[in-house]
């Protein structure tokens, strides 16, 4: 951990001990354990490379998109394939009640511990016409003062990290020895649209069973910033809410029940006017705060802990790349960098993400639309509910006078922590320092993975994600993830993937 | 005039000295002039009864849509060939500066007086999906209590009642007779996008000098309403105003350049909520009256006359089947059916007709929009005008921090209002009195066409709508114009024509 942090003496003093424990931590684990005869499985990355990039070009091409119902069952059968191929003994499907099926798998190694790995094999939506190459090609492309990119639907999000674990069982395989923990995978097809079944499907007996043998349970990420190459050690993940708002004159009883021609606005209710008043009630004039009814009631405020881990990491972030990479020149409120990474941290949101209404088209055209929709998603940080904050969204609109509008949930889940003295993270953090790559350790991702069905009874298991390299553009057009990279600090693919052999010993190790 | 009107007896005074007026009117007219051997004229319209229709459903299969850049130049091409074939005998296109060209005809008739015909080519967009039959196709179909209707894009906005004047025109000229008055016609390719270039058209000096020689200037309207036939003659029509209001990440200098995941919403200011808080203001909370700053200090109330032309029209109008027709349950403030027709035609309006931001297919998709558009449509009334109205729009957005919002003006133009007492006027009614058919007159048709051009100067002509029979569904699926009616009250198409035959001659005699 990088002690030149310019953060106050006092604050230095609780980080030097933060990084002094980490330190130890992982000299003890690479003493005990280490990564036997890496060189073995480095030499077989390395001759397999191609073999590994093709692998995820081929699962790139193949997009399954639970909500548009695309290569459901294709998307099933690859994914038990890929699971088969890299040496997991027993590959099943699970289905739920309704819902995508998930494919559950197990590798038995012998060994004395379990990792648990939680993969999705859906992607999000896309438009083909907003990329710069084909979206389910996987080009490989320079990109400057990064080196090679691969750029594809799921390259990042979450095909690229998750082949980089598949590539690292196949060194395994490759090189005759088994990996050195057992292994239980769950690969679930509905993550995109807000895993509505996956904590039926995870609770199902023998994939609960597999699971609460496991010392912990991460989801591939390719963690890495793209200029320091720190590696940002989450502790947990928001909660999120998909949900449409929908106003229609058809439930409301005022307004059209079919567009009508806009001249009748002087005596007709507009459903699309209904819908704007009652969206302008659940946020702060400024859009930034949610001002939805007892919003907050559960909300925690961040630790001292917390906060001092937000001043490492505010330290160590590069504040101008990161807002360069994201296209902004100014975040809410102008605050501090460490303000900003608080709240990043501490605030629900509520997002607006898509708005249609009448006419969409070119042009105009004048009609008075009868239904009007708003695509909603919110972030929960802990101790908030999904169940607790769509009871209050509802609440809170029909106290106003917005009760007619319909709020149709598509998929959610609560929030997701685990303990920063749990194992999984030790070995997180143990393969970082083994690596020679600098950590942060940050309180919550400000993005959602449905880790809490780990962390939550009845499984109970620390949960996070993990992983070398870098990627970027997650649901955005040109998602991206590192190949070959130009810049030492930052790992290209195949030392990405070694990182994941070696995060495996150190499973086996800590503890 | 209906005078069984259940207004009070004081109101009945009134309306019955207008009713009188027009009553003496048109026996003066008839007396004067009447429509000489008609029987020879409704004779021809019969004969050539499939052959107007398939002149109708020819024009409706060639849709130019301006909005879309569709068949601009075979429109004008259409348009030129009808006017050719229904008599007139100079036809020219007149090209603006920017935009599409209008055709322009005149067809002397060595008659004293002159009528101008303002025509519109264009249509509305349409999707073909939500119609029962192709948009295209113009099918005719029956229609429970109606009879047989054509359904088509352009059947009732404005193809239909325009081809009913031409078939009235082909009545003439298949007889061997001249039309009792001059013409000129001037046809637009831009009316559904606000005829951004009309009054240039029509200051050109030989299009000005021709319609300076005019009595009046009327738009074909099929303007009975369903059930009792009642004509509605319109003094005027409120204007319009098209625009989109575009928040933008890149001209606000907050939110992003590009959509980025909607986790950094806790971070980034979002311009979809940006444009809500906007909107929000526009109108009040109850959506139905515009609140931007100033918006009335040049909104007229409603004369004394007008309301007691109102409460006319409140008596002979069917409150319900009005509302069966729109769909619609309840009007705004559950207001009086006097108080209803009042605000239709006084109140200004600002209709959303679109919204459009971020992700809009099936399911959701968690991005942060760099991107938000409402589209608008503003209906204004006399005294307000279009270019006060959108520099009242720039100065509320600016001052209340919403200043970056673009705000792009489409097409619009101010209201257009004709004296009752003027020749135009008088004529429409006393065609209306000896065809027995019930008017009433409201002071402006809610919805909007650029007879300012005309009303305003340098051509400052009276200018209405006027036409029998029936259309409905402007700018909605299944638009469609009543061609054989099982009403005896509502004309058929070919009644609907003889009407226009009538009307040239009322306009001959009167004044």
């Amino acid at each position: 951990m990088d002690t030149s942090s310019p953060a106050s003496p006092a604050r230095r003093d609780v980080l030097r001990g933060a990084a002094l424990g980490t330190t130890a931590l992982a000299a003890t684990a690479a003493g005990a354990a280490g990564t036997p005869d890496t060189a073995a499985l480095r030499a077989a990355v390395k001759a397999d490379h191609d073999v590994n990039i093709k692998r995820l070009q081929d699962w790139i091409a193949l997009p399954t998109i639970a909500a548009e119902g695309r290569n459901i069952d294709q998307g099933v059968a690859h994914m038990t394939q890929l699971a088969r191929d890299a040496g997991f003994q027993t590959v099943e499907t699970i289905k739920p009640a309704k819902g995508i099926p998930a494919v559950f798998a197990t590798m038995d190694n012998g060994a004395k511990k379990t990792l648990g790995l939680y993969f999705m094999y859906d992607v999000k939506q896309f438009d083909p016409a907003e990329w710069s190459s084909p979206p389910l090609e996987g080009r490989i492309v320079d990109r400057a003062g990064m080196g090679k990119v691969l750029i594809g639907r799921g390259a990042t999000n979450q095909k690229g990290p998750e082949s980089m674990m598949l590539a690292a069982l196949h060194a395994f395989k490759k090189t005759g020895r088994k990996p050195p923990v057992n292994l239980v995978l769950i690969a679930e097809g509905e993550e995109e649209i807000g895993s509505p079944n996956f904590a039926e499907i995870v609770r199902t007996p023998k994939v609960l069973a597999a699971l609460k043998k496991c010392s912990g349970v991460i989801i591939p990420f390719p963690s890495q910033a793209p200029g320091n190459g720190n590696v940002s050690v989450n502790l947990g993940a928001k909660g999120v809410i998909e949900l449409e708002l929908v106003a229609s004159g058809e439930k409301w009883g005022r307004g059209p029940a079919k567009d009508l021609h806009s001249s009748n606005k002087a005596i007709v209710d507009s459903p699309a006017w209904h819908l704007v008043e009652a969206l302008a009630t659940l946020v702060t004039p400024d859009g930034n705060t949610p001002a939805i009814d007892g919003w907050f009631e559960h909300v925690l405020p961040l630790t001292p802990r917390e906060k001092a881990l937000i001043a490492d990491s505010a330290a160590k972030r590069d504040q101008a790349r990161e807002m360069a990479q994201m296209g902004v020149k100014k975040f809410v409120g102008d605050m501090t960098w460490q303000e900003t990474l608080e709240r990043l941290a501490a605030m629900p949101t509520i997002n607006i993400e898509g708005l249609v209404a009448g006419y969409t088209g070119p042009g105009g055209k004048t009609v008075l639309p009868a239904r009007a929709v708003a695509k909603i998603d919110m972030r929960l940080v802990p101790a908030q509910t999904k169940d607790d904050c769509v009871a209050k969204l509802k609440a809170h609109l029909a106290k106003r006078g917005f009760g007619d509008i319909e709020v149709n949930v598509s998929g959610g889940y609560d929030p997701t922590q685990t303990d920063e003295n749990s194992a999984l993270i030790k070995a997180e953090l143990a393969t970082c320092a083994r690596a020679g790559i600098q950590t942060t350790v940050y309180p919550r991702l400000a993005g959602s993975w449905p880790g809490y069905v780990f962390t939550s009874a009845p499984v109970s298991q620390p949960a996070g994600q993990f992983g070398f390299g870098h990627g970027s553009g997650a649901h955005a057009p040109d998602e991206y993830l590192l190949i070959e990279s130009s810049n030492p600090k930052v790992l290209g693919y195949d030392d990405a993937v070694m990182g994941y052999v070696d995060f495996l010993h150190q499973i086996a190790a800590t503890g």
